[in-house]
């Protein structure tokens, strides 16, 4: 692949504008993020429901964790066959519903919202389109800020959709500690975009590789999962994302000599459980990708991917995708695939 | 395979015990199930929490369903790191909280459901071993008298935790016509397994598969988990669980010529959607596996399987899965693996 081709792709170009578009997040949306969590505040909230579909469904198992660790209410992520298939009614008087979309024209995730609010929930929206349905349908909405995404592969508008997840968590909250810890991490963005010059060569080793798991636990489930998908969309590689915990529970009967094993691992409280089943994936004979700041689990690894900056775990998500998403990019192009222009997928996917 | 070695497994001779089983939990829980529906309406509940692993966690997504659609409360999915690993103390005073565990011994299940008994919530325990700790740690416990399952392979306990929840929802909501077509699906369990002699032969086409998506919606995800699960551990196959409606949002891309795709496809709402992905996989010239009694969709398949029961939508994953449960044990023994001891599995995972 040549410099010139990289350049060519809205894919790889997307990524790189991440630093730009998370600041522009911050310094756009703070106020009315800041003006949401008062109305939540204000109301009797007994727990927290979330529809999204693909990447934004991603985004909002990061969600989960947070408004449950951070604002200690339940979350249920939606299925939207409840409402559209089976005209389900729930009672939901009580409850916080967030639609995440990047376009805001998914009807299923739409139709949840409209239904949700009907119910006299409190509705949220977060969007990459100001003008989009989700925004004319919640009460409030917060905007991604991301800018135009060209590649089917959403890259930026995932990153700034977690950005404003945090941001409405810590608001409600009043966790001035962790939007603190919000600000430095998107500081720290561009210097994660340095582990392209590792990856962009590392990728060859994978060219024909047709299937993996992507494991990770906690916060970085989120980054398990959207991993994943990524892998999926741009390298048709038959990725399988599993809580490290999960897959204990029978999915790791199908490791054996060389199969392919990506951990998405910074330090934390997961450290010393993907400490060990490293070392029963090697054991194995698995090949073990790590992405981590650890200097002992990159030790390890097969094929070590440094972080070249430290974040505090709950923030992690934010930054852990940025070397996936960029490892995904390249692979796709290793493989002679258009990233951009995955087979069979559109932008906006219509389903209800 | 001869006749001998398929009587030496304990998990065909435990799919076998299911109707059995089942039959034995409705006369023994009955009014065990219905004083805890007693309880959780003289309660204030605005949510559901459930925690579980592996496959009571996919028996728990039929939960998540059923108490939205059934009961209109919102479902949570517990992720246990947030209690185990995290120390959350989230709020579930409105909460009911449902541990399930066969052998009741996961600490991730036990520790989420204790916490959640000393924060206020009304918690209750599904398992098949009245001496665990899961009994011991809530204020209500339903027995699924499924018998000892010797198979690391969970199959009679899974459909017995099915027939639990069911029966929970049904008298929660006081469905007494629901309740008599839990009844009617089970006296019709026993015709499932006529689908042995089907399935025994047609899984020789797949000896060579490493790879596969199962696809289904609604109701029906968590056939579509437990089936996949199944796969993956007595087969090793790589098989990805999607709902439809998810899979059009990206993993699509994955389909080329020959890429076998399993779907759970009973007659009811989600059809239209069905009949509309197996054109799709088609046109993409995917090998379509079909389980469902409906004529028109087996015609379209590259391999119908066809259930011999028509059964209501809401109570078809009670019986959907003992194809794949089928289709798992066959090909496994015609892969040459024994079903019963999957490598690097034990049948009760010590994680936290």
């Amino acid at each position: 692949m040549t410099a010139n081709q990289a350049v060519s792709h809205s894919m790889l170009r997307e990524i790189f504008e991440e630093p730009e578009a998370l600041r522009r997040f911050l310094e756009n949306e703070s106020p009315k993020v800041n003006e949401i969590a008062n109305a939540i505040r204000s109301r009797r909230i007994s727990n927290v429901v979330i529809a999204a579909r693909g990447t934004s469904d991603n985004a909002g198992q990061l969600a989960k964790y947070l408004f449950e660790y951070v604002n200690r209410k339940p979350v249920s992520l939606a299925a939207p066959s409840i409402y559209t298939l089976y005209g389900g009614a729930l009672d939901l008087a009580d409850s916080l519903v967030l639609g995440i979309s990047q376009s805001g024209e998914g009807p299923d995730v739409n139709e949840v919202v409209r239904k949700a609010r009907e119910a006299g929930a409190l509705t949220v929206g977060v969007t990459n389109n100001a003008d989009s349905q989700l925004a004319r349908t919640v009460e409030y909405s917060i905007l991604c800020h991301a800018g135009v995404e060209r590649s089917v592969a959403a890259t930026k508008t995932y990153v700034t959709e977690l950005a404003a997840l945090y941001a409405l968590s810590f608001a409600w909250a009043s966790r001035d500690d962790l939007q603190n810890q919000l600000r430095s991490a998107i500081e720290d963005s561009g210097r994660v975009l340095e582990t392209a010059s590792v990856i962009r060569p590392l990728v060859e080793r994978y060219r024909y590789m047709t299937q993996c798991v992507v494991l990770g636990r906690g916060f970085n489930y989120s980054t398990v999962l959207e991993s994943s998908l990524k892998l999926k969309e741009t390298c048709y590689i038959v990725s399988e994302p599993y809580s490290s915990a999960d897959f204990m529970h029978g999915p790791i009967a199908l490791i054996e000599q060389g199969f392919p094993a990506f951990l998405i691992a910074p330090p934390g409280k997961t450290m010393p459980g993907m400490v060990e089943l490293t070392d029963k994936l090697l054991e194995r004979g698995a090949e073990v990708v790590v992405i981590s700041s650890s200097e002992a689990l990159l030790k390890k690894a097969t094929t070590p991917v440094k972080m070249p900056v430290e974040v505090p775990e709950v923030l992690s998500p934010l930054l852990y995708i940025i070397p996936m998403q960029l490892f995904s990019y390249y692979l796709a192009v290793t493989k002679g695939f258009n990233p951009d222009q995955p087979r069979g997928l559109k932008k906006v996917t219509m389903t209800t």
